[in-house]
């Protein structure tokens, strides 16, 4: 008994660190999942490694190969932070790496989502291995909810953004925004960026702010793809938007939209996007399926109201970053963060769970997810 | 050096102990403050007192008349939160107490605002009495920002309270609000509710949600009186507030209204307040006036949306309790906590300072005070 919860003890422990080395490729890894993996002997960690980007090793695999003396692998344990691959795919399936090595247990956080690639522990398990799932598996889930939403609904994880006064106004009469919120919270919203394949907004917000939706952090990273909703290709040539990574940037706009205006969008640069529309709106998830298909697996959606309004309505929100600003303000006229119908009940309206707030300077910033969300 | 900075402490620790005391009263003294005072000599406190409640001694008196040995109180050093009063009121002057005492030293942390009672510690200095301003200030200011509020701005203290989704509407279309906030953050309400004077609502948020807007704590405290704003006294007598305390009541409404509707609503045990109206807004500034003069000093403004617009629109708001349900919905045709016209500018927006957040079971309160309050 005592031993046993020493044994859980234990396997949490080393659980924590394959989720540790899975963090390591954050964000790089898409279209596949983020994924750690430690090997112990004798209570002493003697393997690790982690999938670094797609096309490279399996982190079952690095962890293999990081030790020297394959000796040492017989009797070992395993602790990989998703279920190992049982198919064939660029890379050989990781069971078979696995079997072949002497490891006699594995210890997984979360069954593998993707049909493909199932099954891995029950064949492992029927080759004699000891197994045992679920260790930490709250902590992995949330490690992978991107890979873990492009799975289950076949579509791109929706974060939505919104920077805002107490009262819920992203902007006031005539549509000024500047500024809700201040340095720190502006800051944290580059981070954000950094951490998503695309940022989104509706051509609204591009020709009202005119920002260059770029990830200005000091420390170089990688440039998320700038997505424009633009039914009508209405976009200005002279927007600032194109004065940077102009290769980056994504304008999506409905089917009938002429050539010779494509051709002039093009020139800058910028890549089109043709979507099924109505009324001037782009339909969301003939986008979704065509923002997967160019491996674009997370997007940030930092508005308008309308932008907004339509994910939260078409039910397309995985997770919300709602900055607020010290302010409070009237109402009629401005633009809420949500510019859709309002529904006559509340149980109709979006409920987050696992709320979590916090004070950036004199913000406030409010993280949840969907109830409905993975 | 050092000596100055142990004293120095031992001040604050003082001070922080007539704080304490002057807390006991917190909410019972109006139109008075709240004080507290003690009293320490070689180091050991021989004395405490505070105000108990308007018509009982001060707490200068209180804290000498706990010394029972006078001969104790020779050389010894006061504490008290607020400046002793200079004048004769319903008691004699502190300072002449303190100057009867023996008392050799007086530290304050607040100089008094009212200018009637003014100069109390120039006083005691002129008479050779050691004297001191400023210790744990701030902590003062907030203990009495009711009594500081009616001082200053010859009004009462109005704190706006609205429970609204994460994207600021109070209800949905067709009104309903009911439940955006769940248990706990309602029963924090009803012990707010225990520490004003009053609640306020408009007569919209009475036909609508019609709550007995009483403070349901199973503690036995004092109900606050709630103030309904109807300048064309349109209230149903069928109402449930009038199903509980109806002589708590205050109803007010335009000057033009009809004796014969007066009769009828007065019958219920309510009281009619009849201010200046306009377009069927009362005049607030007007009802600020009589409120004060009904030593009612504190008020909960609890909406709905068009007092809240009111209020923030005349400058009349001294602190915010914000509390937010974890909801997102459309906007279009709901309430928004604020409704009156959006500024052009967010430099017209109202700031607020000492921002605090913290989470309510699966709600977020956010409180603040506007930058131009006391």
């Amino acid at each position: 008994m005592v031993s046993c919860i020493f044994k859980n003890m234990d396997d949490e422990k080393y659980m924590r660190r394959a989720i540790q080395l899975a963090k390591k490729a954050m964000g790089k890894t898409c279209p596949n999942p983020v994924v750690g993996a430690v090997i112990v002997k004798d209570g002493e960690i003697i393997g690790e490694g982690y999938h670094r980007r797609a096309g490279f090793p399996h982190a079952e695999v690095e962890a293999i190969r990081s030790v020297k003396d394959k000796r040492k692998l017989l009797g070992s344990t395993m602790y990989v932070t998703l279920e190992p691959c049982n198919h064939y795919g660029r890379m050989p399936p990781c069971t078979l790496a696995i079997l072949n090595s002497g490891i006699k247990r594995v210890v997984v956080a979360m069954e593998d989502p993707n049909p493909q690639s199932s099954h891995g522990t029950a064949t492992l398990r029927e080759k004699g291995i000891e197994t045992k799932i679920g260790v930490l598996e709250r902590e992995a889930r949330e490690l992978n909810e991107v890979f873990i939403t492009n799975i289950n609904k076949k579509r791109p994880f929706y974060a939505l953004k919104a920077a805002m006064t107490l009262n819920g106004l992203i902007a006031v009469r005539g549509g000024n925004s500047q500024w809700i919120t201040g340095e720190e919270a502006r800051l944290y919203v580059h981070f954000l960026r950094s951490n998503f394949n695309a940022v989104l907004v509706g051509i609204n917000t591009v020709h009202m702010d005119d920002s260059l939706l770029t990830c200005r952090l000091k420390k170089r990273v990688r440039q998320p793809f700038r997505i424009v909703l633009d039914a009508f290709l209405k976009i200005s040539l002279s927007s600032r938007i194109f004065s940077a990574y102009p290769r980056k940037i994504l304008i999506v706009c409905g089917e009938e939209i002429s050539d010779e205006k494509q051709k002039k969008v093009r020139a800058t640069g910028a890549r089109i996007i043709k979507c099924k529309s109505k009324n001037g709106r782009i339909d969301l998830h003939d986008l979704s399926q065509k923002l997967l298909s160019l491996n674009i697996c997370s997007v940030l959606v930092e508005g308008g109201s309308l932008v907004h309004g339509s994910f939260i309505k078409e039910g397309l929100v995985d997770k919300c970053f709602l900055f607020y600003g010290p302010l409070l303000c009237g109402s009629h006229g401005g633009f809420n963060a949500v510019g859709c119908d309002a529904p006559s009940s509340l149980s109709q309206a979006l409920r987050l769970r696992d709320i979590k707030c916090r004070m950036l300077g004199e913000d406030i910033l409010v993280e949840g997810k969907p109830c409905s969300a993975g």
